[in-house]
């Protein structure tokens, strides 16, 4: 496998993202999800050649992001998309908005399992419902690390007392657990039972590791497609969240008429450049992301090394998907919010683990989509911090 | 003034955006609100080298179109921006109706000056408002043409009754009229008498042509900006609806802190790309916006003596802004729809009157920002319809 390096810092210098931007340039920045990696070639080719066509005007009503989402799902995954539905809008997060939006009453409940992506509260909220917040389901195991699960009874508890519908993260950010197709089994037989609506936001997907295997939600029973959705985007894979595409699906006659009779600026909000962008990466960004995922298993292994020489005290459980560390950092007695103190003391951004829930207190989130050197020079910046007793 | 010439057909045959995908080969698409200029030279370079460093991630929150536009506003239509609050989203619908959604409850009723954009009905309704239509003042001129303004007394009626927004098309789509200073002004003082919020879509302004005079809805006076807001983008100007970015305007306190109120995933909306194109255009596109104003104004001059020859029944209104022409078919008993028949039989594609208003049927509206030749073309199709007596 061909691994794919980091772009060299004095290019990431110039790019204007918030994360080349947000903090001053002897930060070290590791907390938005965005990737140093230059863009996949095909990626680059689809977008020069759309500037000099002046191809800006409005996604087409025939979007041809479908059927490359659907092909990419098909040999990736297995997943079998020849009868879904779909509607594209700018984000993913705009997606999981409408369609709690279309699915929820004013004050309904929506659960969150914690710790989670941390604007999933905002988008409950932003859609009028209420979160119901149940911790993910913790394990130590042999060898001192946590597993984690969705905690399958607590589950059950919520969807019987009344909620609407559950906002799933699958991947699970930030702890990058691919979930298990038995729970996910179980969460749609659950969702069936007391008519839950599960929304599964799959975006880390094409993420997952070679050694571990992605369930999208709906492929799991006719129980998950008669009561769910899933948004996609090929916007963290591939690293063009700015491009603006996300899919949502549905497989069921009944959910695919609330994408149907969603109002009809949501799909136009759909960038363009993230259409052409999306589809040069189902269709030939491959061999790329595979490249990614190689660099990024060598970037875990490097801060399993790192960790045990330079921070012996802090600890993760390596993710199964994406390029996200949740690392526990509570040995170290830094408080609750350790990444205050690592971005004033260390000059190295990370993300504040209490945004991610209550079980985020003493975590912080680390980026590790960047160069082994930048990586290295972080986490030795962090253990110069000087240690409490 | 140099002219902006169109791209040549063979390009604009390989654009992928709705204009060039939505009908087959043989029809000339003269719909949707996109123009066949090539791209901006500042705009190419600002995005093909965004591309070569993959500048492609979530948009700054020091987001640089604000001064841009700012700056672009103060030269080009002495409007003083500098304690304006600003908050950029995907695009100018998605700014409406956020607005909209912030200042209405359910219900509330929402002023529309009909002719008018057609999707304003639909957004509307997505906020959860409904519109109230009143149609613009109408007078017929000693040369036959029919001019239109706001009917203020009919918009003082409504105010007065109790509506609690007015969605303001400045200049107004699809006629091209520039609102005179003076009506802006009325507007603003009986918003402010009646409380009512003028939200002002100013997305045609930037294409205001010389012998006119943009006024800034939040420039005419203290109750405008009291009670007002107004949404910008480049999107029309430089022909980059696809990159998603448009900036909303307050200027009073009261209104600043309604942008700020707003759910923080509004903002993350905004492409990274829309944000680099529009500075590239706000700062550098003027010599081009000045060429393509000419461009448009030539097709005018050509519409008319086309018109004048080949179908002498057919009149317009010649526009002060943007590059839409509101053709009335009336005098040839094309009945309410033109368009359909003119699809069907010249292969044309113009926009429907009707789904603008009522007071569109019989009309249709034309898209001018082409060649000469293709412009020349369609009239040529279109006068070949058998006429009716
Ligand atoms: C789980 C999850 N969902 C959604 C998003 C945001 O996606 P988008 O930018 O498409 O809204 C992220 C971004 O990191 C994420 O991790
Ligand atoms: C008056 C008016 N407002 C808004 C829009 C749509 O703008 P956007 O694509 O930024 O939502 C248009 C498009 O033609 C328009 O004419």
């Amino acid at each position: 496998m061909n691994l794919v390096p980091a772009a060299p810092l004095d290019v990431l210098r110039t790019r204007t993202s918030e994360k080349w931007t947000e903090h001053p340039a002897d930060v070290i920045p590791m907390f938005v999800a965005e990737m140093d990696y230059p863009l996949a070639e095909p990626i680059r080719a689809a977008l020069h050649a759309a500037i000099d066509r002046g191809d800006t005007g409005y996604v087409s009503s025939s979007n041809p992001v479908f059927s490359a989402f659907r092909d990419f799902a098909g040999r990736r995954w297995s997943w079998d998309l020849a009868n879904a539905s779909f509607l594209s809008t700018a984000d993913v997060s705009m997606g999981i908005v409408e369609i709690l939006r279309a699915v929820t009453k004013p004050g309904d409940s929506v659960v969150l399992t914690e710790p989670v992506y941390a604007p999933f509260y905002d988008l409950v909220t932003e859609a009028g419902a209420s979160a119901l917040v149940i911790p993910l389901a913790e394990t130590i195991t042999p060898s001192g690390t946590i597993e984690r699960r969705l905690d399958l009874d607590a589950l059950e508890d919520a969807f019987r007392n009344g909620v609407r519908a559950f906002l799933l993260c699958n991947p699970h950010n930030p702890v990058g657990l691919v979930h298990p197709r038995e729970d996910l089994e179980t969460v749609a037989r659950l969702a069936a039972e007391y008519s839950v609506t599960v929304v599964s936001d799959e975006i880390h997907a094409p993420l997952t590791q070679p050694g571990a295997t992605f369930t999208p939600y709906l492929s799991v029973s006719d129980d998950a497609r008669a009561t769910g959705f899933a948004v996609h985007s090929a916007s963290k894979a591939w690293n063009i969240a700015g491009l603006k595409c996300a899919v949502m699906v549905a497989q069921a006659e009944h959910t695919a008429a609330v994408l149907e009779a969603m109002p009809l600026e949501v799909s136009w909000r759909t960038g363009q450049f993230g259409v052409l962008a999306s589809v040069a990466a189902y269709r030939d960004g491959g061999a790329w992301l595979d490249g990614v995922l190689a660099s990024l298993a060598a970037n875990f292994d490097l801060l399993d090394e790192l960790l045990a020489e330079h921070l012996p005290g802090v600890t993760w459980t390596r993710p199964n998907a994406s390029y996200l560390a949740w690392l526990d950092f509570r040995a170290l007695g830094w408080g609750d919010n350790p990444a205050e103190r690592i971005l004033a003391e260390a000059r190295v951004a990370l993300s504040a683990g209490i945004d991610f829930g209550a079980h985020g207190a003493g975590y912080a989130r680390m980026n590790l989509a960047c160069a082994p050197g930048v990586l290295t020079d972080a986490v030795r910046r962090i253990a110069r911090i000087p240690r409490q007793r």
